[in-house]
């Protein structure tokens, strides 16, 4: 129930965690600790690829999940591709994602903090791997443009096309000229054209573009360095740069290139980049394709993103990560992130009694369920931290619950435990209208005439905090566990998983009689307990319930 | 997503559910079924018994919980015991609990429903086996009373006595003299006399007695056939025998044999009776006790049993449940009886729109969160059915749901899931004063001087249900994830456990042409789609925003 960070802060403030050249040597860091699966075996990109991830999000443990490399892909016509298609290897699991960052599971958070803290900002070079070949002008369909790479479908049966799922798109304010790299969905249209949808940072860039009279120059990067992809997903403010946060992330400069076509800089180790152009005169219909509140969105209008220039490596790893349902690669390679952005908000305003900040899945997508585990210092101080979770971004929190530091804010069961017996709803809990509404409704008000939907939503806000001292969790207390868990063993039962609480401990309502009592009865002398409150019997009056004698008596 | 009534109502009906002479033959199948731990090694009744099976249901998943039956018992001053301890034995686990009611486990709840519609009402014999000893009168301590018998200390550390955790008081309403059994815990006090905690049926019977002068004739019955206490810890209609209803689970009658100092039956083959009375002139200090809301009740002002003859077989089994947090032997033991019970008076009010009523655990203790599964008729029914489960029991659905039939009501991400998207908060929920609060609010109302705690309480109702046609489940569809799992069988990839949903399902939201889109994306003709959404492409007036746009298009 505590931070790990006075553990692990030492080690990467000191900028020691592990930078990768590339996204193959992090894939051989992977398949040295075994969590790589290469599959040699023929599969077709548009049917096969995602529905085999997708079966290790929905049916392992995600200690058991690994990234999968794909190098014996054809598509559907019959098609063979030169490269291969990574899906799982960013963030199969939270191990997965930790290695990508080139430190420990645990040394996430720190690593997080630190980056945060400590941007980098990344260097140019002169060249790299990502410009072996170069495609443009007249000749970027030479090799068939985007229909070179294979490209899987996510959602086979709803999805129109294939889309890039693990691609940073790159742009800069015109104004600054700071970069912008956000992860979007991306519809493969032609060969040299996808859509782009997003509701991130790039949309200023395209807003101030279009009122310039100019088109927004855009680099699409896949297959970078890992820790180039967690910062593309993670919402950080507007105007902090995501390659010093890279940078950052991995306590050294990423390594970057010039583009060919348009004013950006990418990636020098980048397995595929896309250079072009957004226009800022019209928009396009894009979708359907599933997305990760766990529904199809139908069709949105959006962006449409114009190919003017394709470099890559030879033999190319597609990256692709697994979205949609939840959990997936795409909750997984945000999780750790948001929570760690959104606690170094809290700590910002002034927030040190929050210990920990849960975006939570399965099924819902981090975003709409938050709970916040805190040692508040006064009964006000929930509501205040609630308001400043809803006040960092309008989409946070549909449902938004402080705990105490005794409750797991992952384990949606102790929460509602919480909710249950520490807080009285009438007092405890508000619903606050006026929030951002995501998902399906907004996907309904997008696509059809039911235009009045979802346009706004109304969060749950709940303080399940204890507000007075409480009566022990009742299990037996540590010594009784701990010397049980001692003869289990002995007796050869079968192997335990404890999770927290596993034993009774006190909540502030423990009267020294009452220590003694229980003393007593391990003792096995209940009898004189039995006794005492015998000599304390209340007599009845005339007329007097059980329930009114109770009331009258205090023991 | 179906209730599996039409597949096994027919066996149950027939009045095939197995019955047990004993609780001994109970003990038998169990271990038939490799059910059963034997405990041989010498354990401490007051130390050791309970955390050992605590141990499993904090540490074992549901289908490794077994029955414990602890063969060489003593205390901690050294005595030895005659008899042997069963704790875990009525209900480790649903399998356990089924196998005690004589029926698979796909047929409690058909076996339940019948119970209540079919009832057999118990037959009297001369005598059985409970007669084996009888100590009453001036012997009635002759073998130490209570103290004879190994009762374990549920929460060690916290309890200050033993107590009755699996006990079935047996009373009778003075003026219709139909039996009530209810199971309540019993703080063992002296040889011979116990507190007794209950808000149950037997306080009526207590009151009409106090009003009519007199003492309530009370017996405890430990140990019986299983039934006996499934029927006791369930909650029915005021004036329903158990014990009739518990022939119904059974599919004949319970022998029972009269009692030899009050004026009551008891089943004949039960491994200890106590027979006494309360009387109705006086209440006892009693507890703490460690309850299953997680919370150690302190101390109330509750009933003494004073007892008036000890009953019981040779070498009897002392039957104990684990009780306690949740989840918990009288968590398991009151589940799905307590679901078959909800649903049949939702059905019996005419909603049989209802598919599932789920008490939910583990941590809550079943009624403070309960969900409704239904595919509802209209979109006021959701609110009409939270209303009849308030108005069944005032402390049921402290958190109260309706979600649609697709949703998994024992699945709490998967109800967080259907609030977050399927639910406008300021018009789907609404908070209830009014409501009895329950757990440790109450105890500390009752053992301090905070008399204003916890008096009322506000229930949260949600309806999940979605109110319009909604964009498929972003899954792939059914047919994708099929030959997936194919592959991954033939790829020897780990064994999956798949839960609901791992494939993709529609809404009512999935227009013709999108259903076309997607299955040129599978065939690898996606770029013909990518070239009609181009064709439709939308300028962008003089000052429009890409919002302004969306809100005037329509796909």
């Amino acid at each position: 129930m505590t931070t790990k960070e006075t553990v692990t802060r030492s080690p990467v403030s000191s900028g020691n965690a592990h930078q990768f050249a590339d996204f193959r040597e992090h894939l051989s860091a992977l398949e040295s600790r075994d969590l790589l699966r290469r599959i040699n075996r023929d599969v077709k990109i548009e049917t096969e690829v995602h529905p085999l991830v997708r079966l290790q999000f929905l049916g392992l443990k995600e200690n058991m999940r690994k990234g999968f490399l794909f190098e014996n892909v054809s598509n559907v016509k019959g098609k063979k591709f030169d490269g291969s298609v990574a899906v799982g290897c960013l963030a199969a699991s939270h191990e997965v994602y930790s290695i990508g960052m080139g430190c420990g599971p645990d040394e996430v958070e720190a690593n997080w903090r630190n980056a945060l803290a400590n941007p980098v900002e990344p260097r140019m070079v002169q060249t790299g791997p990502v410009k072996d070949e170069i495609h443009k002008g007249s000749q970027l369909l030479e090799h068939g443009g985007l229909g070179e790479f294979p490209f899987p479908i996510s959602t086979p049966g709803f999805d129109n096309a294939p889309y890039f799922t693990a691609c940073g798109f790159v742009s800069k304010d015109p104004e600054t000229g700071i970069p912008n790299i956000g992860n979007y969905r991306a519809q493969i249209k032609s060969p040299s054209r996808t859509g782009l949808f997003t509701g991130g940072d790039m949309v200023t860039h395209w807003e101030k573009c279009r009122k310039m009279g100019r088109d927004l120059e855009v680099a699409a990067v896949i297959g970078a360095v890992p820790v180039f992809s967690y910062a593309a997903v993670t919402k950080l403010p507007y105007g902090v740069s995501e390659y010093a946060v890279a940078g950052g992330l991995q306590g050294a400069p990423l390594d970057l290139v010039r583009c060919e076509t348009v004013d950006l800089e990418v990636p020098a180790t980048a397995e595929i980049v896309v250079e072009g152009v957004i226009k800022t005169d019209y928009l396009e219909p894009e979708g359907p394709f599933g997305e990760s509140s766990g529904y199809v969105d139908p069709r949105t209008l959006s962006f449409a993103f114009e190919a003017t220039c394709i470099t890559h490596r030879k033999n190319p790893i597609v990256v692709s990560i697994l979205s949609q349902f939840t959990p997936s690669e795409s909750s997984k390679i945000k999780h750790r992130g948001m929570e760690s952005v959104t606690l170094d908000h809290l700590r910002r305003k002034g927030f040190d009694s929050v210990i920990k900040v849960a975006h939570v899945e399965p099924l819902v997508n981090l975003r709409p369920y938050v709970v916040v585990q805190m040692k508040k210092k006064d009964d006000k101080e929930p509501w205040r931290v609630m308001e400043a979770v809803l006040n960092y971004r309008p989409e946070y929190g549909k449902i938004l619950v402080c705990v105490d530091e005794d409750i797991n804010p992952e384990e949606p069961m102790a929460v509602i435990w919480a909710i249950c017996h520490r807080a009285q709803l009438q007092i405890d809990s508000k619903i606050m209208p006026g929030r951002q509404a995501r998902g399906p409704m907004v996907y309904l008000r997008e696509a059809t005439d039911a235009k009045s939907l979802g346009d706004s939503d109304a969060s749950l806000l709940i303080d399940a905090t204890k507000k007075f001292d409480m009566p022990p969790v009742s299990l037996p207390t540590k010594e009784y566990m701990e010397h049980a868990i001692d003869l289990w063993k002995q007796m050869g039962l079968p192997e335990l998983e404890l999770s927290s609480p596993w034993f009774g401990y006190s909540l502030g309502f423990w009267p020294d009689e009452l220590a003694e009592e229980a003393k007593l009865a391990t003792n096995g002398d209940f009898y004189q307990t039995g006794e005492k409150l015998h000599s304390r019997k209340v007599e009845l009056k005339e007329g007097e319930s059980p329930r009114d004698a109770r009331r009258a008596w205090t023991f």
